[in-house]
């Protein structure tokens, strides 16, 4: 059983595991005549194997109780996912680097503050969402395709929040 | 000039121009366990040409006056655009079918409610991004690559809002 406390989410402490999307910490540059700024390819969309493609997906999420008691990670490994908050929602993530196993010295915990979106790179173990406190809407884009890109992997893992 | 009173928008009216993007209408299935319910596929994301990929990007845009006059519209022949909407702003939408010259029969303006985001169809003809009320931010989902992807079409066009 390994227990971890959820650190705030940042995108250096993100980076092994994928990209996170916050225009507040994001470089911009001006179109549409300066009407908008343009936060310019902020994740690395995968997508593997044969006939891929990219999918654009609303996932709804109904919140996780605290702690957060976890019997497994999953990967897509021929995809990348990203999940972006539809509502200010603040969600847990748990992520392990990619590998065929996963060490539990290696396992991290990050919480979002509700302006964060995050991309798992394709491979990256990670806890399925978790949203807080409400139903949560996320808008996730993600990769179709043939074959396999779906694992779970057992772990038994409980996170809580800093008080 | 071509005057036009932005409708309501419905996934039927804008079939022509791309996809809604609305998990109130969408169907879904449940996922995690059933913890989360996924609405799968909402749009065609389309990448032509070389080197082509997804780019998921923020824009930060700024509030439109109303009634709102437009010079031209864009279209994106390499590629979709979609905007999904971050702290459930409306925007005005103008679009005309794809073509190498604009109908002003068959421009049309809708509006969105806030919860909506919609996915241009490559080559649609589409104004800029037109937010209400106060500075919007979207999530946008679009195409990287080699070679212009971006054409400019002038037109009159004011757009009002029903009372």
């Amino acid at each position: 059983m390994l227990t971890l406390e959820a650190k705030l989410l940042t995108a250096d402490a993100f980076a092994p595991f994928g990209d996170v999307l916050d225009a507040r910490t994001s470089a911009s540059y001006p179109i549409n005549a300066g009407r908008t700024q343009r936060h310019h390819d902020l994740a690395k969309v995968e997508t593997l194997g044969d006939n891929a493609h990219t999918l654009i997906n609303i996932f709804v999420s109904q919140p996780v109780s605290l702690p957060l008691s976890l019997t497994f990670l999953e990967r897509h490994p021929q995809g990348s996912q990203a999940f972006m908050p539809l509502r200010q929602e603040r969600f847990i993530i748990v992520v392990a680097p990619p590998g065929e196993t996963i060490a539990l010295d290696e396992v991290q915990a990050f919480v979002t503050d509700g302006r964060q979106g995050v991309n798992y790179r394709a491979g990256t173990w990670h806890a399925i969402q978790s949203v807080l406190e409400r139903e949560g809407e996320f808008l996730v884009v993600d990769r179709g395709g043939d074959g396999n890109n779906c694992d779970e992997y057992p772990l038994d893992v409980t996170v809580t929040l800093a008080q």
